[in-house]
């Protein structure tokens, strides 16, 4: 157990006393990059640890265009009405780049970021996926602490950022336009088998489509492996502007936790979630260090060249830089 | 430069020599389980890594029933007319487990099984997907230093293998049947988007389902993102059983070799291939080395039911874990 100073303390107790101030700042702490600040960022988290996993965690991605922010919004005041407390985070490798596609500011959910039951924070731009969604996860776990009912974790992306954003929630949920061919392009980025509940959002522009479009994608589903063997993936017609669905969406969410809970795999995945997320940091460290060991640091690009220039083999090259750490 | 005995020097001797037996002694040595054997296949890869690059690498994949063994027993019939000589290799990951279902005897390409200018070789059954591939990949080297002219390296697998073959190969061939909704399962197994080339075989059954299949692969191809600014990738509708189309399918593979080696992607993928190579070995050796250290052994275990039950971080033990090592 790392001890915390007297900050660092009033931070942690601010967020358990559920206030906004220390909540923003324990996330600034998470996301900064400075070395002194990782190290008590760590310390914050093992101290909130006892009091996370209380949430619904809900990932949620779609192309831009398909309504994801109004869609999140209608969500987010309807959970409020029903009495809970709901975060909206966000991944988006991106974001460092655009100055933040994704949730960059809070005008495009206007009125769920003024309510007091709603905590609404932007993608961290920390640059590659990996550390995104590792302060992602983290901030997830102190919104937790925090005594947030029900986190939803948007993503915009080409596969990747779905794939990591699936591995940190408990349900993801695909957004669909109701146009045919929509769900070939998910497919083939791999982002429909990810899905635990598909949503064709828009549905009141043209409903003839939005049945044609539920058809398609129930035909498409069968063809995908399932990930559960308890749970049949629906396909949900609904319009975000209207505000027509929204209630059927989250009884749909509450059938998926409740079947997953009784069969077990709810924690199962949770649990593999945990360890999977504990590799890939492990996985990183590993690579990190031996990029940097002076010997390898030095070696590398003659043996890169090397193997590039086909004079010697992968294996021999592999063995060579390797065998520089072990010693 | 490892020295070699008279023994692998002899072997090294027989494989530039072009003789069969000497190549399958090679292959064998480099398929062992055995650390000395492992050190001395090393030692034989070395000696004739200058003798190695040769050859046109062509991966073939493609459903059960598709007609794969029927195709590539044509194909290298027709190259060994041509005056070529032509190797066939496999990536099976199951073969350890089902005593090899592809190529797990000759028969099913007897006639090119027979033929002096061929040599057919079954999967490695060496257990998991990289360890299969490098044995594959290495064996590749051994067959190009015997001269072979071609080398086909056969794949049947749900996307894993496919991404394999492509990674080892200059080209990599996807066959279809003539059906609607095939072309489905190749997209969302992410495999359509490793083809450089799409083959409709047993387009003599029924050739408006075969012209159907072809605009329909077309249509697809279009969502996905070109592996070359400089190829479009051709759908063609052949017969392997009648040996029809394998001609204009040998012009697609030169026109292609000849496309991107005039634009430079050709070496720049073999470039590429080996770069990635290395940094696989790499990582596995890193992950295995860790894995295998004293106390990291020791304390994996517990760390590990401490991330999945919640009472740590990933990053907490991750650090933790690595931390041993790192002393």
């Amino acid at each position: 157990m790392t001890m915390l100073d007297a900050n660092d303390r009033a931070l942690v107790d601010g967020v358990l006393a559920r206030q906004l101030r220390p909540l923003a700042k324990a996330i600034t702490l998470i996301e900064s990059q400075r070395e002194d600040h990782k190290a008590r960022a760590q310390g914050v988290l093992e101290a909130l640890l006892p009091h996370t996993g209380g949430a619904m965690r809900v990932g949620i991605s779609g192309v831009p265009g398909v309504g994801k922010s109004t869609f999140i919004e209608a969500l987010g005041l309807y959970l409020i009405e029903q009495g809970l407390r709901v975060a909206v985070l966000a991944v988006d490798p991106s974001s460092s780049l655009s100055g933040g596609s994704i949730l960059g500011d809070k005008t495009r959910m206007e009125r769920l970021s003024q309510n007091p039951a709603a905590f609404i924070r932007p993608s961290p731009s920390a640059g590659s996926l990996g550390g995104v969604a590792e302060k992602t996860r983290e901030t997830m776990l102190v919104c937790e602490a925090a005594g947030f009912d029900v986190l939803i974790v948007e993503t915009v992306g080409v596969g990747q950022s779905e794939t990591a954003v699936a591995g940190m929630t408990d349900l993801f949920c695909l957004l669909q336009l109701p146009n045919a061919g929509d769900e070939l392009q998910a497919i083939k980025k791999g982002i429909m088998e990810l899905a635990d509940l598909i949503v064709i959002n828009k549905a009141d522009l043209d409903p003839a489509a939005a049945m044609r479009a539920k058809a398609q994608i129930k035909t498409a589903l069968h063809m995908l492996r399932p990930a559960s063997p308890n749970w049949t993936v629906p396909v949900l017609t609904l319009s975000a502007l209207k505000k027509e669905g929204i209630a059927e969406f989250w009884q749909a969410v509450s059938d998926y936790r409740r079947t997953l809970t009784a069969s077990g795999e709810f924690d199962a995945r949770r649990r593999h979630q945990a360890l999977a997320w504990m590799w890939e940091l492990i996985d990183a460290g590993l690579r990190s260090r031996f990029r940097t060991h002076p010997q390898v640091k030095h070696a590398l690009p003659g043996f890169a060249r090397a193997v590039e220039e086909g004079t010697t083999t992968p294996s021999a090259a592999a063995l060579r830089l390797l065998g520089y750490v072990q010693a």
